[in-house]
C-alpha cells in the first residue's frame, strides 16, 4: 500500500481539473477560506473572485457552455442561496456546472451551534434541501465517502449535463484521505447502453419511415448542443445529406455556411422562406427539442406530431410511439450507419438568404432593423455572442452569424442580467482560443449586474460590450403597460462603467486595457467605434449604444403576438 | 347580500395598507404586472422599483424592521430565486416580511406549460417548495380560497414575526371576489392565551427565584425587539426598576440615557465594566435571546444556566426547568403585575461610561478607534443607523448610541451587501418621521450590492451612506487568510457613485439632491464632511472614508478570538 495521500480539498480540484476546469468562480466567505487557500496553492486553476454570487453563478455557467463544465465555490446560507437562481438556470437549460458550498464546521453541524449564516435554528441542510430542487445530483462530503461522492456527482453532472451541489466543511478540506494521486483513474464518463431490441426496433421505425417520406428536414435544438452531441449530429447530416435548421435556443450550433444550413426556425417568427421550407416537410427529425414559448416563437410552431420524430436523452418518440430509455446520443451513431444509401439525396439548394433590412434612408437612428443586420459585419470568425434575455435574445434570431460563431442565451430560464457574468465566464474560458466575447445587453438588464464589469477589468479580458440603451425595459412594455411608472428605471452613466468599477487607479496592479468607452448615438458614431473594437484585439471596450425607447426587433413583437394568442385559447379551452 | 365586489389583487394591498405598509418593494416581471398596475392605480402605495431582487428583499426587510411589516414582489422562478437570500435573513432573523410571487396563467400551470421562468419540465411548485425552509407561511391563491389564505398567511407573518410566501398567478389579480371592501374586518392579531395553569406556575417559579435573588439583572436580546416586545419590557423595567443590558442584536432597543440602562453586553466583547457586572449577577432574567456566536462575543457567555430565566415567545425556561408555550408577550405583562413589592430597590448606580479612545496623537489616520468614538458626535437623535455585516456590525457595538436612534444589522444571518438595501428601506420607513439613515458599509460588501444607489437617488432620500474603503475583505483577513490574494478586491471609485448611478441627468426628472460626494481621508476631512452633512438634512451624502487595510474595532478582533477557541474546544470534545 502506497504512503501517499490527497486532501479532499486538493482530491476536488484534481477532478475538476482533468475535466478541463482552469477557473473556479465565487466569492470568499470565512466557511470555504481553506478550500480557497488550495485553490490559490494547486497552481494550474485560477480563483476568479467574482463581486456577488449570482454572478459567479451566471459566470460558471458561461464558462461551461463553452468548455463543457463549470464550478463555484460560494459560503453556507447567505452565499449559496444568493447563487440559486443562476443555478436554477443552469439546471431548466441543461449545463454541467458544479456547486461547491463551503459550510460549517462538522463538529458545529452535529452539536446544532447557532452560528452566522445560519437560520438559528441547527438546521444545517436546509439550504441543500432547496439545492434538490435544481441540482442532479448532491453530495455532503464527510471523512469516509469524500472521494465516492465527489467521483459520483461529478459523473452524473457530466453524464446528465446539469448541475450539482457539493458541501464541503471548513474543516474537512484539508483532511487527507488515503488515496495515492498517482492511483486516481479518469471518471467512466459512458454512457449506460441503451436497451438493445428497443434500440433496434426505434432504429427500424425510423428508417422505415424515412423510406415513406418525400421531404425529410432536421432540426437541431437547444439538448443537441448541450448534450455534445453536435459531433455525431455532423457525421448524421453527412451521411444523409438532409437540410438542417436550428431554433433559437441552439443557433450556431451549426454553421451558417455549412451546405445543408437553412435557417433558424421558430414559428411565426423565423423569416417565410423557413416556414414555408418547414412547413412542406412531410417528416421532421427533430434532435433534442426544447419546446419552449421563446424558443418557439410563442408556441406557434404548427408541426404536427404524425410527423415528427424526436431523438431526446431519455427518450425516442416515432410519431405517437414513444422508445423509453432510448438515448439519441447512442441512437444517431447507430442511425447514421444503418441510413439507407437509396435515402441520399444530393443537396442542391441555394442557401436562404436572410431578407435585407428596410430602413428609412433620411434617419440615422439606431434602430433594430439596422443594428442587427449591421452587426454581423463586425463579429469575427469564432467568437462568442452573449445576448441577454429581452430585445437581445430575439434579436440575434435572424441575425446573421459568422462562421464559428457561439451564440450564448438563456431563451428558457430567462433570467434578466445572466448575460454580464456569463460573457465574463465565456471570455476566459474563450481565452486561449482567442475567442473574443461580445456581450448584447439592455439597460435594464445591466442594471441588476453591473458591478461584474469590475471582474472583466481585473482579470484583462478583451470583451466587447455593447450596452442597447432604450430607457427602460422594453420588453416588459410591449408584453404589458407600456406607459406604466413601473416599466421605467432611473438613466445611468452607462458608459463610465470602466472608470467607475476602477479603471485607471494605482491600486489595481493589474487591469484590463480600456479601449472604446462612450455612447453612440448614430449610425455612424455605432459603426465608427465598431471599427475600432475590430481593430484594438487586445483592449476592452464598452459601447453604450442609444436607441429609440418603444423600438424592438421584429422577432421579439411576433413572439409575444403569438404568446398571447396561445394564452387566449388555452384560456377558451380551460373555460 | 351586498352586490359590490373587490378583486384578489386589491383585497391583498387594502389588507396590506391596513397593516401599515406604503410601499411594495420588487422588480417588475411579465408574471406580476398586472398586480403592479393594481399598485399604482391603489392610490396610497408606492412601487418601490429595485435595481435587483436581492436589494428589494433587503428593502423589504429593512423597512419591516422600522414599520412592523414590509412586502416585497418578484416575479416566478429567476425573481423569486434571486430575492431567497434576503428572505432566509429575515426568517433567520424574525422579521416580518410578505413576499407576493407573481406566478404563470393558471391554465398554463394545469397544463404544465414550457413556460419561459420554469425549469422546462412543467414542474411549478419547485421555488414554492424552497421557500418552505424560509418562511413561516405560504399561500397558492386561487378563485376560492383567496380572501381566507390571504387572511391566514398575514396572520402567521404577524404573529411569528417571520416572512410569509403568497403565490399569485398573473390572470388572478384582477378576478373578483364576492366581497364588499366595506365588510372587511381588521384581522385578528390577538396571540393565543397561555396554558393557564403553566402559566401560573411560571410566574410563581420566577418570582419565587427573585425572592431568593440578591443582584437580579436583565439582559435585552433580539427576539424583544422584533415581536414588538419592547413597551412591555419598558414597563417591567420601570416597575422593578432592575438593571439592564441589552446585546448586539438588541442594540438601540433601550435608549442608553434610560437611567437603569448599563451596557451592552457580548461576553469578551463587552467593556470591562459590564462584564464585571453581569457575572456580578446572581440572577439573570434573558428576554428573547438569540445565542449566535456573533451576538455573543464569538460564544464568549460565561452565563450559567443555573442562574438564568430565559423568556421567549415558545416558552419560558426558568433554569433547568421548560414552560411549554409560555409566551413572554403574556407573561411579562402579568410578571410585571405581580412583581412582589418588597422586591423593588430604587436604582442609584451611576451611568456606565464608554471608556475613550486611545488615539495616537500624531497621526491624523481615520483608525477604527477614532471613528467610532466621533461619530455619535454627527449622529441626531431618532436617526436610524444600518451598520453591515463585518467590520461595522462589530464597530457599533460599544458604540454611544445617542437617544431614539434604532441599529439596523444582521447580526445572525450576515449576509454582506445587506446594509444597502436595508437602508434603503428604512428611509422610506423613516421618512415621515423624519428619521434620517445612516449606512456604515465596507467596500466589500459595498460591491455585491452597489446599484441600489441608483434607488437612493430616485426615491429623493437623504441618507447618508459612510462607505468605509479598508481595500479589501478585512474580517475575512482577520479570520483567514491576511496574505491571499482571495481577500483582495478590485478598487473602485466608489465616490463617484452618485454620478455613475444618475445624478443630474435629466432623463431623471425627479431626483434626491446630492450634498457632499467625495474621499476623506484624514480626521479633519471627515469632521468637515459631517459637519455638512449635518446641516444639510435635506440631502443625500456619500462619503468615502480611507482607513487603513488591517485596522479592525477591538470588538471584531475579539469574537474573532473567541471563535476559534469556541471551535477548539468543540474539537477537542469531539475527538
Amino acid at each position: 500500500m502506497s504512503s501517499k495521500k490527497i486532501t479532499i480539498g486538493n482530491y476536488l480540484l484534481r477532478r475538476l481539473r482533468d475535466l478541463g476546469i482552469d477557473i473556479i468562480f465565487g466569492v470568499p466567505g470565512d466557511y470555504n477560506l481553506p478550500f480557497l487557500d488550495q485553490i490559490e496553492d494547486f497552481g494550474s486553476i485560477q480563483w476568479g473572485n467574482n463581486c456577488n454570487e449570482l454572478n459567479a453563478s451566471y459566470a460558471a455557467d458561461g464558462y461551461a457552455r463553452i468548455r463543457g463544465i463549470g464550478a463555484l465555490v460560494t459560503t453556507f446560507g447567505v452565499g449559496e442561496l444568493s447563487a440559486i437562481n443562476g443555478i436554477a438556470g443552469s439546471y431548466a437549460e441543461m449545463v454541467p456546472v458544479v456547486h461547491i458550498v463551503g459550510t460549517p464546521p462538522t463538529a458545529s453541524q452535529a452539536s446544532g451551534a447557532i452560528l452566522h449564516h445560519t437560520l438559528g435554528n441547527g438546521d444545517f441542510r436546509a439550504f441543500a434541501n432547496m439545492y434538490k430542487e435544481v441540482t442532479i445530483a448532491q453530495a455532503n462530503l464527510t471523512k469516509t465517502n469524500a472521494a465516492e461522492e465527489i467521483d459520483r456527482v461529478l459523473t452524473q453532472c457530466l453524464l446528465k449535463g446539469r448541475p450539482v451541489y457539493i458541501g464541503l466543511a471548513v474543516d474537512l478540506s484539508d483532511f487527507e484521505l488515503n488515496i495515492d494521486p498517482s492511483d486516481i483513474k479518469p471518471l467512466n464518463l459512458s454512457i449506460p447502453r441503451n436497451p438493445k431490441d428497443d434500440h433496434e426496433a426505434a432504429i427500424e421505425a425510423i428508417i422505415d419511415a424515412a423510406k415513406k417520406a418525400q421531404n425529410i428536414i432536421v432540426i437541431v435544438d437547444a439538448c443537441a448542443i448541450r448534450h455534445e452531441m453536435m459531433k455525431k449530429v455532423f457525421t448524421f447530416l453527412e451521411r444523409t445529406q438532409l437540410p438542417v435548421y436550428v431554433t433559437p435556443m441552439a443557433k450556431g450550433g451549426i454553421d451558417e455556411d455549412h451546405p445543408q444550413f437553412r435557417g433558424v426556425f421558430a414559428g411565426n417568427c423565423s423569416t417565410e422562406p423557413v416556414q414555408k421550407e418547414v412547413y412542406n416537410a412531410d417528416l421532421i427529425l427533430s434532435i433534442g427539442s426544447m419546446n419552449s414559448d421563446f424558443n418557439t416563437g410563442g408556441f406557434t410552431y404548427r408541426l404536427s406530431q404524425k410527423k415528427t420524430i424526436e431523438f431526446h436523452t431519455y427518450h425516442t418518440k416515432v410519431f405517437y410511439a414513444i422508445y423509453d430509455k432510448i438515448d439519441m446520443r447512442q441512437l444517431l451513431p447507430d442511425l447514421t450507419e444503418q441510413w439507407p444509401a437509396e435515402l441520399i439525396r444530393q443537396n442542391n439548394a441555394k442557401p436562404v438568404e436572410i431578407p435585407p433590412p428596410v430602413l428609412n434612408e433620411k434617419s440615422d437612428e439606431i434602430i433594430h432593423e439596422y443594428f442587427w443586420n449591421k452587426l454581423p459585419d463586425f463579429i469575427p470568425e469564432n467568437s462568442i455572442v452573449v445576448a441577454e434575455t429581452g430585445t437581445s435574445e430575439f434579436g440575434v434570431f435572424n441575425m446573421r452569424a459568422p462562421k464559428g460563431v457561439t451564440f450564448l442565451t438563456q431563451i428558457l430560464w430567462g433570467s434578466i442580467g445572466y448575460s454580464v457574468g456569463a460573457a465574463l465566464g465565456a471570455s476566459l474560458a474563450g481565452k486561449n482560443d482567442n475567442r473574443r466575447v461580445f456581450i448584447l445587453v439592455g439597460d435594464g438588464s445591466f442594471q441588476l449586474v453591473c458591478q461584474e464589469v469590475s471582474s472583466m477589468l481585473r482579470f484583462k479580458t478583451n470583451l466587447v460590450v455593447l450596452l442597447l440603451n432604450n430607457d427602460g425595459y422594453t420588453i416588459e412594455k410591449l408584453i404589458h403597460g407600456p406607459d406604466r411608472a413601473y416599466n421605467n428605471i432611473q438613466m445611468w452613466r452607462y458608459h463610465k462603467s470602466f472608470e467607475y468599477f476602477g479603471n485607471g487607479l494605482k491600486q489595481n496592479r493589474e487591469q484590463a486595457i480600456t479601449g472604446f468607452a462612450d455612447q453612440v448615438k448614430t449610425r455612424e458614431e455605432f459603426e465608427k467605434a465598431m471599427q475600432q473594437v475590430v481593430k484594438e484585439t487586445d483592449k476592452i471596450h464598452f459601447l453604450e449604444v442609444i436607441m429609440p425607447p418603444m423600438d424592438a426587433p421584429k422577432s421579439l413583437v411576433l413572439t409575444i403576438e403569438g404568446t398571447r394568442e396561445y394564452k387566449r385559447r388555452e384560456r377558451e379551452t380551460q373555460e
